[in-house]
């Protein structure tokens, strides 16, 4: 493999919408899949490099700063001098749904560590770099900060009150972000993914639905890369996916 | 000029923003430019014409159902068992911002009927041929249905008052029927633009703004391309575009 | 009856909430009651004015700039030098419920023209009125300016298409003149009723649902109040009122 | 003092909001006094119990499930039989305002703990006894659990990183909360008051801004109480409070 000239990481690589999101940036760039587990990332990983693209995984824990810093450093070290184009936060709020009074505050917080304080971190971590890279003339497109969410991010429900809330926040970082790094050239947008996303896990579900109604990972990824090729006079700061037989 | 496999029309077309989504759908489609006077769409259909593409113009308009319906009569005549992939309403809301106590009843009827009964109509149109174009097997895309919408569309402003209501209901009129036309098969879009476009009549605004603080039509055809070519597993309900500089 | 010390207008009223504001407003002030028909206010304003109020309903079609000019020189006329303390628009949109493609353009615009059309020609003619009272010493509260809207002011919905668009529309106008004519003392507010609301109309409906699932028109009548009193410094904007167990 | 028929609870009281709110339904019930050091509530327990009223305060801490079990309990020991009438959660979410890059995760974490993991705890601790509530005979009002909110839970913003997300999560918390609870008869509502709060605090804010500039305490206790004596049948569910200035 060699390197592109420019990187991409995701962060939350499962089967799903990372892979597809790290496989289709990997057309232009270096992708760096980040996963707390190397099994959630291996495949992808030898995917790519064997289709002719540039991709390394790195275990990391986006709730630990000193992991992800540690992330960076690696990055910076194996791609000496090439710009960060895109850093996507893909990792899924981890929830419990149950009624509230037999919710535990663990599980709140954990949806809430997951959902936004890893967010936070990786945007921390990863703005210094998009910002140089508004800098660099060698990137055909702005740099990119971009935000996984749901529908939960918009409208609470019952039984879900360890998850709503910190797709909440999320949406709210992802626009106390977008208004103060747009003027600075990087696109900051959250693209809220709503609906059951077709991977393995979900192979049984919504069996007698409507064909097509699972979201398609591919699909996903071709939205978040049209968003990328945006010109900054025309960015798309928020938007949905939920496929056609979807009640929103 | 040699018909393409489908037709696409597109409502609103000045040498904006509408002229540049006709030039995009043109790589695919015979397009279909609407204006209510030709001295809007003659330039830009000529354009497509020497460049390969195919493209008429019809004078319409759109607050006049009888107006409309004969435009899809010409449309089945001029391209007879060509399917329509795409109806795009591109109409700009006309409005005088003024003080409400000075602002006439006649105004706020225009903003209203170009916003949205001018929508309404077109839509009433369209939609039964979008929806035959559902069951055409030769359709590379899910059949759509797009409409421009504005910031004016989720936030009422002082001496806005005979744009924004219009606006607001077109928002709503959109989402009324892509939960009523996707579940069809026919995609249907709210596409929030947010900021002047750059086009001849702006060029003397926003002097001595920071570079690129103009929207590109080029780059909004893009997104409508990119929302355009989704499958109906994975479709865009609402979304928005805006200059990187723009406060929201 | 003697006449109070300050006038409040409702327009819209019939059996439900239109009464019930009207007679929780008559406990301070002379009130106006207008309709379409005399039938719909006779009953009410007879009750005000034997209980000790002071009433008088003019009929009126807010939809004509003509009529409603009309209703306020009554106004003035028969209550000389009294502020206008209140006036509020609970006109409910009229409305059809079938899919979008057995709609007509005449029901569209019917929906549009009650709710939203109706509601600038209102405030256009009370405004100068409210903005005289704000000077007035003798108010207890600032002068009000309250709209009743629906849920389908903040969602779309299949089918709603003649009535939701309006909705958005009227939220969007009060939101203009909150903005416009809040700074200037003049209280302006939008009031979503979600609901079914228990009136002579509605009796059979509901049947088997939980006791309570109908509002009451004196507790929505409350909630104005409750808004009518709060000081300048701490104005309600946008407020909701839902059965305990409704959806939303 | 002798005690009232049921109790209220207030966590989050300072010299402002927290105390006229307890000052208010202190006129119907005893109200507990939540802050974390006696200081914030000494004041406004005596001032209570001076003038008739029933008066106590605990320290608390919110952010810690037993210090709030311990508050339920003494509440329990100390108003045997009473039911509980109402609890509001009127902490105020601690931020610092700063660049991004400069933002602290204790910081962060900070301001998500205060804003809503300890309404979490609040509510959780909460709703058995409010739920107990809704079986009481003796009670005028449905039982109420009332969350202030800030403008920053409807739009994010530049610097209010630590801020805004725990805001936003609150709101989702309410929503979950309002419809799990709601159809069971305890009154969930998310009010946001925006805008500088006239305090001690803020004396010398604002300087040269128009005379009504700063929300009053009172005003927005009298809001609050307003909600509380909504009927089930006619609930608020979210509302705000600004000042007739304000932009927004």
């Amino acid at each position: 493999m060699a390197a592109k000239q420019a990187v991409a990481l995701v962060a939350g690589v499962g089967p799903g919408t990372g892979a597809a999101i790290a496989k289709k940036f990997a057309s232009l760039y270096s992708v760096v899949l980040l996963a707390r587990t190397p099994a959630s990332y291996e495949t992808t990983v030898k995917e790519i490099n064997e289709s002719g693209g540039s991709a390394i995984g790195l275990p990391a824990d986006v709730q630990d700063e000193a992991s992800i810093k540690s992330v960076f450093e690696q990055v910076t070290k194996q791609f000496p001098d090439k710009p960060v184009a895109a850093a996507i936060y893909n990792v899924g709020g981890v929830f419990t749904r149950k009624p509230f009074l037999e919710q535990s505050v663990e599980n709140f917080k954990l949806g809430y560590q997951t959902s936004v304080l890893g967010a936070f971190i990786f945007a921390q971590a990863a703005l210094p770099h998009l910002l140089s890279a508004t800098k660099s003339e060698s990137l055909p497109h702005p740099p990119s900060l971009f935000f996984t969410g749901a529908t939960a991010a918009i409208k609470g429900s019952p039984y879900l009150q360890s998850f709503s809330p910190g797709k909440f926040a999320l949406r709210s970082l992802t626009q106390s972000l977008s208004k103060e790094f747009g003027p600075e050239g990087v696109h900051v947008s959250h693209l809220i993914v709503d609906g059951i996303i077709d991977t393995p896990k979900t192979a049984e579900w919504l069996k007698g639905a409507p064909e097509g109604s699972k979201i398609e990972p591919a699909a996903i990824a071709e939205t978040y890369w049209a968003l990328h090729q945006q010109p900054r006079t025309t960015w798309t700061w928020e938007l949905d996916v939920r496929p056609y037989v979807e009640k929103w």
